[in-house]
This record gives C-alpha cells, sequence and structure tokens, in this order.
C-alpha cells in the first residue's frame, strides 16, 4: 500500500474565492471549505465514497489559495478532463467556454485529440477525447 | 453527477521518464504508459477499484510529459500529500529526501504544519500533517 495519500492539488490565485467558484461549477464539485486563508472543493461523492476506500485511496480534492502575484507563463502542471462516451464532448466544451474558459494555442497542433483552455485565470487545462474508462 | 471526469494531472519535464520515475517510487505508484511522448502513473489499486466506480469517479492519475524548457519561478500549482495517522511522518519525509527531495523555503513560516519540499525537477510539493481522512 502506498505510503502517502495524495491528498490535492493546491492553485494559487488572486482571488481563490472567484476562481474555486468557477472550478465547482466547471466540475460540479462542492464547496468543503471556504475561508480567507483557501477554499477546498471536494467531488460530490466524497461523502458517499469515502467511508468504502482506504485512507490513500480517497481521491485528492482541489484546494485553491490566495496569492498577490499574477500567473506568469505556462504553468508546469495542468489538469486534464475526460468526458464519458456518452456525453456531447463538444457540448461540454461549449459549456466550459460560456463558463468564461478560453480555447487557446499553446502549439499542440491541428491533430492534437484534445482540447487546449484556459481558466479564468490563464490556467491551462485540457479536455480529452471521450472515453469509457 | 459531475460531467467531466477529473482524468490526470500533467506535469512537463525535460526528463519525463526520470521525473515519473522518481514519483512512481515516492507514491508507491505503477506505471501504466511509458512512451518517448509521455509516462502514466495510475495507484496501485486502479485496477482493483476502477469497476466498481462511475466513471467520474475514478481517480486522477499523474501523466509526465517531455517539454523543452526547464521551470522557471514558482509553480502555480503543487501537489499536497499527507500521512495517516498511523505513519511516521517524519520519516515519510526523511524517505522522500533520501529519493531525492529537497526541503525549501517558499514563506511558509515556522508555524505551518506542512513541509515544503521540491521534486528532483524542483517542483514543489507539501506534506500535510498527519490525518485519519
Amino acid at each position: 500500500m502506498a505510503p502517502l495519500r495524495w491528498y490535492s492539488v493546491v492553485v494559487e490565485a488572486q482571488d481563490h474565492r472567484a476562481l474555486a467558484a468557477w472550478w465547482a461549477e466547471a466540475l460540479g464539485w462542492d464547496t468543503a471549505v471556504a475561508t480567507d486563508d483557501e477554499v477546498v472543493l471536494i467531488p460530490p461523492w466524497a461523502e458517499q465514497l469515502g467511508p468504502t476506500l482506504e485512507f490513500v485511496q480517497v481521491p485528492p480534492g482541489l484546494v485553491f489559495v490566495p496569492v498577490e502575484h499574477a500567473k506568469s507563463g505556462k504553468n508546469r502542471l495542468h489538469l486534464d478532463l475526460a468526458p464519458h462516451t456518452s456525453q456531447e464532448r463538444e457540448a461540454e466544451i461549449a459549456r466550459l467556454v460560456a463558463l468564461g474558459a478560453r480555447r487557446i494555442d499553446v502549439g499542440q497542433g491541428d491533430d492534437a485529440t484534445w482540447e487546449v483552455l484556459a481558466d479564468p485565470d490563464g490556467n491551462e487545462f485540457c479536455v480529452l477525447s471521450s472515453r469509457d474508462r
């Protein structure tokens, strides 16, 4: 069994509450904690699923923390999201764009099977091809 | 149910195979894919747990992709790891340091309950206080 649980991904933001609210809407996640120091998002199934899982198996949350500096340059880490094959992938991307995401060009080329987007803070993320698993 | 699955965190690296190998050792995760384009790490319980979960509930993996540029500046996104209360937290941190992590100062102060480390590429991550969940 793995020794440490991957507990969360922490995202720095100048307005951590606003960016957290955006991601909560984008993913359909719940806000577990919201203070001046951090906003913690967890998936809506965390409470139901949690007790059935070993400690290290509990999936990571997303934590937004305030910083003074703006994002600069392309992020070294980014999130990939994927729709299920039963979903309308283009409609999902359009929904994110309607929420405030932007389609961006990071040199992915025309043949890329993934769409590159940026959240309202400019953090890059991808929507992958649809898949079953 | 959430519309999109958080599929992975993608980490850019100049030597993506080396950094992936480091994280596989640090977390005790398995290498699912290893090519010149990417190395995909998944938790060792993914295969056993996967079929019991809804699509969106499957926990994210870690993907390492090659880039030419070195890391510059503090990452906007970072990982937090947490030990269970049954574990020796200091021994876990010492294990990571022995693997090649460095303790770093990002201004966290002496009162911080988390230890700030950097992986061999300089990517910041934290080891949180021990917890049960």
